[in-house]
């Protein structure tokens, strides 16, 4: 049986979200006695990565923050990359440090990431974030988790006693949704490759997450009719037309959105959100750091 | 319908679990070549506490440790007592450091946890601890949670795929236990006031755990049969003989040993696992620290 046509779910518009979202930022970032500064760090050639790094720029430069590149050569050392990392820390003009992932091989991102300072953590990748969040808090939560919490609460604005299947364990993404789904008073169950009957779980959740990074795992029987589906996959699968591909989520979406109440879509759903949240966490860090 | 004298579940002694837990860690002790030492903090005369902390010396003797009492006067300022934690952060004889709670309410306990070295954060309070748990990296575990887990460990070898619901969101005991437990493959729910339907969601728990401070607020129809309880509650409410007070958990225990597979008691269940585990943290950080 196609579901092709019968689609009933209202799409949630991550792109549009996200536009608003960082309109909203330049407008609050216009207003500053001050400009919040966004260092980014680049070691090596990855080709995806100087795509994504010069996009970020753009995005930073486009709601008035300063943007501050640093490209290393692939061959620089840990001690190098530490010694900026602790300058970067002790500027006054920086208020965020993203170091962008993967590193060279030779580098330990470990070490390097704990290096930057929780303040300025607008990856929420430290163990320092890690533990705010956990206790909930004031810290910075990592993009993606807070991308899929802003599109939840615009629509969702009550989400006390609802019950929420966070499926994926991830650091992350799925830890982090989890402690975010909690603080709103949901329900929360943490489900993974090691969860039995997941299909039967899924199904009692009125908000699920899809956070695995595998290509339309979650079918649209597993879906509660009216339910909330977050996808955060971005799966790159092969297309209709030969030696072409295309992007899908971890959640069958066609299937999915003639049963769903609301649904993300992929692309242009949680995607979108992530350098929208990036600058929300600069802004965010900024905002501490210049008012102590 | 009365339930007593249907007792079905095994009991999980805590009480004979800890004796074995301290026999064990005095055996490891008495083979290194250094003596682990913590450090206790009390501040003030509170009664309660006096006790709880000459029952921790004790026993941090009794397994060959040394033990560092500080008493301070009720008046103490703010400025003495992170003196005194920095102080102990430096002493090399101290492995472990404790602050007794709760304070005098003129101090700010929060800001005294964060003066803790986290490596020698034996109660596991700090943001770092927390943030190293939510992780999975090597930390030190909150007492409670840790005593939670090792009693399911000694009769669960293999928790994978089992349904764990965790009853209670607190930051030190509900929400480290559900990380452990997420850490041992279990599917995780994080249950709270807020939920609905608790009891229907209780009855899919393979392992339950009660930390909400309710006496005897989980009922035995609550619980699926044969599945593991384990009541982290410790109430004081008044007893069969007026003017008299009994302990009684958040589980009401006659009801749910009937339909339970293996329960703990309360008390002689959790309870005594607590300074246990706090001597194993202190065993773990001294490792740590002496390793380096």
């Amino acid at each position: 049986m196609s579901t092709e046509g019968t689609e009933l779910a209202e799409i949630i518009n991550g792109k549009a979200f996200s536009a608003n979202l960082r309109a909203q930022i330049a407008a609050e970032v216009a207003g500053l006695p001050y400009q919040p500064g966004l260092a980014v760090v680049l070691v090596g050639d990855d080709p995806a990565s100087k795509v994504y790094v010069a996009n970020k720029a753009k995005q930073t430069v486009e709601v008035g923050m300063a943007s501050f590149e640093h490209k290393l050569p692939a061959e620089t050392t840990q001690e190098d990359l530490l010694a900026l990392v602790r300058r970067l820390n002790a500027d006054p003009k920086v208020h965020g440090i993203l170091v962008q992932l993967p590193l060279p091989k030779h580098l330990n991102a470990d070490e390097v990431i704990a290096a930057i300072s929780p303040d300025k953590d607008v990856d929420g990748l430290t163990v320092v974030n890690a533990g705010r969040l956990a206790a909930g808090l004031p810290g910075l939560v990592p993009c993606t988790p807070l991308g899929c919490i802003l599109l939840l609460e615009d629509r969702l604005p009550d989400m006390t006693g609802l019950n929420a299947v966070v499926v994926g364990r991830s650091n992350l993404v799925g830890k982090p949704i989890a402690q975010l789904l909690l603080q709103k008073n949901c329900t929360v169950t943490m489900a993974h490759s090691r969860t039995k009957d997941l299909p039967a779980l899924c199904r009692t959740a009125d908000i699920l997450v899809a956070a695995v990074g595998q290509p339309e795992m979650v079918k649209g029987d597993w879906i509660k009719p009216g339910a909330t589906v977050i996808d955060v996959g971005i799966n790159r699968v092969p297309g209709a037309v030969e030696g072409k591909t295309k992007l899908v989520g971890d959640v069958a979406y066609q299937e999915a959105a003639a049963v769903a109440g609301l649904i993300t879509p992929v692309p242009g759903g949680v995607g979108p959100m992530t350098i929208a949240c990036l600058l929300r966490n600069t802004l965010t860090a900024a905002k501490r750091l210049e008012g102590r």
